[in-house]
């Protein structure tokens, strides 16, 4: 077997594999969302199907509401709740302009990078605030890191279909 | 710091939790593909797009492409990387029928489920193909693991187009 060494430091890979993934996603929907009007914001990314504006906020509710779950605090913008992850979008619902939520989306994530950048290894492996202490002992994999790696993929789905707002 | 012991049962908890985030994608598009009818399949995700059976042909010829990569051998259908990663979406090119992309698409990741449940934990810090020795030993995030998150997260960036076959 390898020593402790050597496996702390692949530790130590594993778990920075798993957050390169998550800022890989969150740079490429950063530069599709920089590179989009505000109009191709507002359009639906197919015929009958969610508006961009509405899965940028959809997005940052969602990792919003990470805060609690890793433990790094109240969410910095509540009430994005019911309107982007309760509520469907819909044309007529009330809705935070583009440039709002644009100042959301990097507020929000900058928070999650720089609570990412203190979080030591072992901290990862913690169990999340949506799992219970005795559901942890018998499912250890329900840990920070998982929850990270769910929101990444949760962030690939959405960027498949915000890619529909480019022009062809 | 943690025992060895602790440690190597963190690396396999670690490895566990990127191989089930695959396996959630997987079993979520064939869930999907097999709710879809041929015809659904056919038709485009959304207008000007890539259509339903060129995604899955894609995501197909991907996985595929997996084998030599990590070691596990030839592809097992080369003619689809041609169709389906070199050449765009055409509705004019010839592409094999529906039902074949189907048998495809379980025979390729059948093979995938097999060769993951013989990889040791070692196995998946080692190098993949498409990097070099020399590379490697400056990048050692680039391994097997770090390929199949990477292809994780290809698979559900697709799935986000995929249910747009869905009807409203």
């Amino acid at each position: 077997m390898e020593t402790a060494n050597e496996l702390e430091a692949q530790r130590k890979l594993l778990i920075k594999m798993a957050v390169s993934s998550w800022d890989t996603q969150y740079a490429r929907i950063t530069k599709l969302l920089d590179s989009l009007t505000d109009d191709q914001l507002l359009s639906a990314t197919a015929p009958g199907r969610n508006r961009g504006i509405y899965l940028i906020g959809h997005l940052v509710a969602v990792s919003d509401s990470m805060r609690s779950m890793m433990g790094w605090g109240d969410k910095l913008y509540p009430q994005l709740e019911k309107i982007f992850i309760k509520d469907p979008d819909s044309p007529g619902a009330p809705m935070p302009p583009a440039p709002e939520i644009r100042k959301y989306w990097t507020a929000v994530h900058e928070e999650v990078t720089r609570r990412i950048s203190q979080m030591a290894p072992a901290d990862w492996l913690a169990r999340h605030s949506a799992v219970s202490e005795e559901d942890f002992v018998k499912e250890p994999h329900r840990n920070k890191l998982n929850l990270l790696i769910s929101r990444t993929n949760h962030q690939s789905y959405h960027l498949g279909q915000l890619i529909y707002l480019v022009n062809t």
